[in-house]
């Protein structure tokens, strides 16, 4: 049997191991445009920052790790179309030249790119995105030779506040433009807030409702145009948002889904027969929408990667869904979310109730202790957690595990106000900010 | 209504304040014979490692502060008899005078005591017990006037390791002995290796399968007795456990369960009508045993003295119980555990499979990223994960939270293996070491 997958990243990769882990005479082929495969992309800011030295630490596995494996990729080939009917794909060689290859299963694992507005001024430059090694290595570089003074980052999500901690590092002047009204536009104002609050007192710029209209200077950037006014600067990032990369699969009569992306089931199958999909080009199962949702992640991507390579060499593997759990720091803030925010509940048409404490994340008197708020919406009838949110200093966030736990498996503020999490002074006040977040909302909803 | 507490710390203080929240016109009295109320006593390695200055930080309240609730604190008072027949209790005051103190409800949360077998040269001076404030003080006075260069620490457990950490702080030779043929009795021997190996390499001396027979010395200790020899040492710390506060009680004709542990049932009641017990002197139900256990904990402590507080003052609590969830650090190695240890697994005729992963704690290109070890023991027909226990580097340990989750709720390996817990390079490699070891333990239970 021979397996095709096309992308080389986290899915990709993900997919063609198990593909031949699950039998070795599996013939495994991986076509990749990029001459990068197997890499953490969201590591890529941290290389940035220049806390990772070396682009090379940020791949998993190399090209000869996978070959000894017996798995053949082909990097700098760019697939050009899909022909289900006859099993095969069109690709583009490094010499441009046209090659068909056959396939018995077909996974498509193109990721997404980042979304680019047609603004005027885009071709100066100074101005990146950040989606690939490639992106970050020029961006360094220039940080490296040049001696820039100020930056606008445009996009205040993640990828953007993971660039305005590299950045910063760098010394430079940071601008953060934001088209919405608050940052982090994944969790509630007021949580986000707190974060912006953050970044101000930290020195960074933030302007939100402020709309990137273009780019000025002469070949390189020298002012952002918004629909405030201009911010000079010598460098932009684009960190407007993700977009999956599916035209192909489009073209290929594949079904798309919600934003675009290639619709999957939990086997990770497409409408075509033989032919998967997986990670940020496709769909994921939302366990709390029960519905499907574009939310592209790393862990996502490796576990529906995984999926997809069992079920497409004769495995039997189901795709869990996701909650929506995701994490970031930026400088010493940490940002965690899991399950509905506010606007989904909404969206979703749920009566929820709001709880929010402030505790410390270790003992009120341990060396460093920071305080975390913790935010947890809670459904109005059935008092399940269908949501939370932490915000806070070091080890605030990763607590949204407990709660991510807890919004999977549709558990109550009751019982998650009664569970036995562990405490020492290094690591937590006797109460936990969880169960503190839990207790509020026990003893406020029990009383009415 | 007037509530009498016996015992100033954790459970103490939490049942004396939420007795005073139900009701403001309840009369609530805490007597209790140590100078310090409402202090963190898991702080007090922390203390002595001089990352805490002033004892006074670990004070969680004062005496002011509860006086200002309307709480009236004898410290100073030893309590001697309860005579539940005439709902009153003897005590000596400051000055040794008796005084009869009624009661309408009493809550005893008289603590544990450090274990101190009768050993021949006891009396010598530099050898201490880590239980109170008094004793950090004492032992951390001596620390800064002597020129102490060996320590020995007698006990293996939470606390030795914690006076590990501190006493090498203050760079002494330590010397941990140990009766027992592992250290850390309440994790499996394999785990424990780990931490022992990780403080042999950093320069502690660990004696295990010893005995203390004593300590020589003249006017102070200069050496420690053992069936092995004898080891020249400046200070010796007696870690060698704990034991119910419970004399009083019993006394008064109260039942005991486990260890002579003051026994209560899930709301904190003991067996005679009005007197409930709490925190360290008592037993506390464990969900996992299904049975009563006597595991002192601050966490379990603070919970309890809630529960009584709030049945002593006409509310209606129960505690929900333990799964034994406890964590720890010793210089820049973290131990987590909850639910059963293999001993405890056959102790209870539980028939167990175990598994354990090696991952790391952040993302492997991350700065300071180090191993997890996690090890989950998992019920041979259910598949349900009843016990874990993780060893790593720095954010390895309080993971242990969502496997504490999993135990208290009944949760098998697949089920956690389907979490969307959280991944970001600072927190976590894209499968987080918990799900990594659910995984494996899921993939080698579901071929079988």
């Amino acid at each position: 049997m021979k397996i095709v997958v096309i992308g080389g990243v986290a899915a990709g990769m993900s997919a063609a191991s198990k593909a031949k882990r699950n039998n070795s005479k599996n013939e495994v082929e991986v076509y990749t445009q990029e001459e990068y495969i197997s890499y953490a992309a969201c590591g890529i800011p941290y290389f940035v920052e220049d806390l990772i030295k070396d682009s090379g630490h940020l791949v998993a596995r190399t090209i000869e790790q996978f070959a000894k494996q017996g798995i053949k990729i082909f990097t700098g080939h760019t697939v050009t179309q899909i022909i289900p009917e006859e099993k095969k794909i069109k690709v583009l060689d490094r010499e441009q030249n046209k090659i068909w290859v056959d396939y018995d299963k077909l996974i498509i694992a193109t990721g997404a790119s980042a979304v680019v507005p047609p603004l005027e001024g885009l071709n100066l430059k100074n101005i990146f995105t950040v989606k690939s090694i490639t992106d970050a290595e020029k961006i360094k570089k220039k940080l490296q030779e040049e001696n820039f003074k100020k930056a606008v980052i445009v996009g205040a999500g993640y990828i953007g506040l993971e660039m305005v901690e590299a950045l910063s590092s760098w010394e430079l002047d940071v601008t953060l433009v934001e088209l919405a009204p608050q940052i982090i536009g994944n969790i509630d104002a007021d949580m986000a807030q707190l974060v912006e609050n953050y970044l101000i007192s930290n020195g960074i710029k933030v302007r939100k409702e402020e709309k990137v209209l273009g780019f000025k200077g002469i070949e390189t950037v020298q002012f952002v145009k918004t629909d405030k006014g201009e911010i000079e600067t010598d460098l932009v990032i684009l960190a407007i948002g993700v977009k999956p990369n599916s035209e192909l699969a489009k073209e290929a009569g594949i079904q798309l889904g919600v934003k675009n992306a290639i619709k999957v089931n939990n086997r990770m199958e497409t409408n075509i027969t033989d032919i998967y999909a997986a990670g940020d080009c496709a769909t994921a199962y939302h366990l709390v929408y029960k519905d499907e949702a574009y939310i592209p992640l790393g862990t996502t991507a490796n576990k529906q990667g995984r999926v997809a390579g069992d079920n497409a060499s004769g495995g039997n593997s189901e795709f869990p869904g996701i909650v929506g759990t995701a994490i970031m720091k930026v400088m010493e803030m940490e940002i965690g979310r899991t399950g509905l925010s506010e606007r989904e509940a909404k969206m979703l048409n749920k009566e929820v109730q709001e709880f929010k404490i402030e505790a410390p994340a270790k003992a009120h008197f341990y060396p460093g202790a920071r305080n975390a708020t913790v935010k947890i919406l809670v459904d109005n009838k059935s008092h399940v957690i269908v949501g939370a949110q932490i915000v806070g200093g070091a080890q605030a966030a990763k607590r949204i595990d407990v709660l991510a736990t807890a919004v999977q498996t549709g558990m109550t503020v009751n019982d998650v106000a009664k569970l036995d999490l562990s405490y020492a002074p290094p690591f937590s006040p006797v109460w936990d900010p969880v169960l503190v977040a839990a207790n509020v909302a026990a003893g406020k909803l029990n009383n009415n």
